[in-house]
């Protein structure tokens, strides 16, 4: 197949390459006529402008940039995945590509931002995990790159160009869930790593309870994402008198779940968090993250900012659903909203 | 930060943009003392040649593009957003961007990577999911876009342009470590979408038990890729005499043995496929991909093509590895290679 070029289609037309040029940019610098003969003939060969051609002469990339998020268990991990597919497929429906990067470090992520979008192969970028003392907007908005997180700033400058999903009230209605369902004494397992995340759910899981701090300690087990972490935790729990545990993760959450049944224990007392299909395999109860509103929204915050580089964005937070599992017979599944 | 653009550079150097273009692209041609002088300020400056100059100059976007695999349930599906970030973190190391994008079916994957390569911003594609009858390598073939594929040809015409894993091995692997730790009777849980890597995979199940026609239909069961099939169909195996079964994948691996801790069989009778996350947290054995070096192959295959578009490229099939678990009560994992 014999690719249309800008200068074959304007051998064929006996026209200027500037006249195609025209055509396609300026067609009123173009007469009627040979407007209409080079438009037939554009759409007869298949002739597209090159991104490349079209990146320079508008300097816009039509791209966004997204560093691969670093592995991790690949339970919990999955939502990530679940991002960048949302990500992916907004973007292409608003008509920009997806450039995914990798990098070491939050430091590293920026300097590659940098780099793609000053070699003009980005026009923006979308980050995801914020956390305390986060120096990435900051640095991204003092180099002029425009960007949106998936995360709020957790304390550093609010550009207003993120958007979050709701954990705390997530967790509460976890919690809420597991009080309704007869259960007096709910643990939580989260996070030792520090996470900002969990512990904004920690906090919706001790409020809705209406927790002292130290009955909020006493039924606190931290560890890693891990199910093994689950379990072990979920052991501590029920040693200290309580009889269910809103989870973090549905990785600490299938750990929980996996211990309950070998005990024996009547379910359901596990509730885990981002509805994965782990949790769904195990009919376990899970907070969904509407991860394609989040996707979409995002991008939306992205487009404006890159429409009007100074208008003033506003962070928005989204919320969870409480995917209700286990409570009947027949298998029957309900949502409730949070 | 102000940005070093070509024009701001030759104002300050007072030379022409074409003699700094010269500096970078053809250095013999510009005269010794000059060409020091624009290349300390080059260094100086931080100036980079844009993404989609260079492109345009040399006809090379210095990308590939990926199409999103199709979601797929989360446990599963893991193991493509594995090979993703495999190909990603393999391509940034040879100084190729990734464009992921989506696409409906195989036939718009093919008319994404055509417009993509149309416009140059890549210059070849990575497959994935080969299937019978794929006409996705002969398209792109003809059309002169440069692909490698994750996954052998299965009956179509073979470019010599693909990786694939062995899993006809791996599944024999599987068979050999349920016979060794005893079992008599070893069933297969697969797929019944026509899959022709299931297909594969239950070859080397029956091969290796040296089960007959009649003897291997008995002892297989197939249906969706779901944790719910993978424990209905261990209770078929169970109730038709079989102990242990091989799974084509660890969704269904997780529901079968589920299912065996249910009825309080003995361990180990369960074999998984991909070694995910949910292997790992149900201390299940299971056959390992080895995603990185398929990835890297996948990559150094492409870029020979991009190198050398007349080249003869020969198929390679890499051996997966039996990530042997549940085996003793220290917990201690170990290997076994195919």
């Amino acid at each position: 197949m014999k690719k249309a070029t800008l200068a074959s289609l304007a051998a064929e037309l006996k026209v200027s390459r500037q006249t195609i040029s025209n055509v396609i940019n300026f067609p009123d610098r173009v007469r009627a006529e040979t407007r209409a003969r080079v438009e037939a003939a554009i759409q007869r060969s298949g002739y597209r402008p090159s991104a490349a051609a079209r990146a320079l002469r508008n300097q816009r990339a039509m791209a966004i940039g997204v560093r691969l998020s670093p592995p991790r268990n690949g339970i919990s991990g999955s939502f990530m995945d679940a991002f960048l597919r949302e990500i992916v497929t907004a973007a292409d429906a608003r008509g920009y590509r997806v450039v995914v990067f990798p990098a070491t470090s939050r430091s590293d992520e920026v300097e590659r931002l940098l780099e793609l979008r000053g070699s003009l192969a980005i026009d923006g970028g979308v980050l995801t995990d914020t956390w305390t003392d986060d120096d990435r907007p900051e640095r991204l908005g003092e180099a002029g790159v425009p960007f949106v997180s998936f995360g709020r700033p957790w304390g550093s400058a609010d550009h207003g160009a993120w958007v979050d999903v709701d954990g705390r009230a997530g967790a509460a209605a976890a919690a809420r869930f597991l009080r309704d369902a007869g259960h007096e004494r709910i643990g939580f397992l989260g996070w030792s790593d520090g996470s900002p995340v969990g512990a904004d759910r920690r906090a919706g899981w001790a409020d809705e309870l209406g927790l002292t701090d130290d009955d909020a300690t006493a039924l606190t087990v931290e560890g890693p994402d891990t199910a093994e972490a689950g379990a072990s935790g979920m052991a501590r729990l029920i040693d200290g008198g309580a009889t269910a545990a809103v989870c973090a993760s549905d990785s600490l959450a299938l750990g929980a779940e996996t211990l309950r049944r070998e005990r024996g224990l009547a379910g359901p007392a596990v509730v885990g968090f981002d509805d994965t299909a782990v949790a769904r395999s195990m009919d376990l109860t899970s907070v969904r993250q509407p991860v394609e509103e989040v996707a979409r929204t995002a991008l939306d915050l992205l487009l404006e900012r890159l429409a009007d580089p100074g208008v003033t964005l506003q962070g928005r937070l989204v919320e969870p659903v409480l995917e209700v599992r286990g409570q009947s017979m027949s298998g029957t599944r309900s949502r409730a909203s949070v």
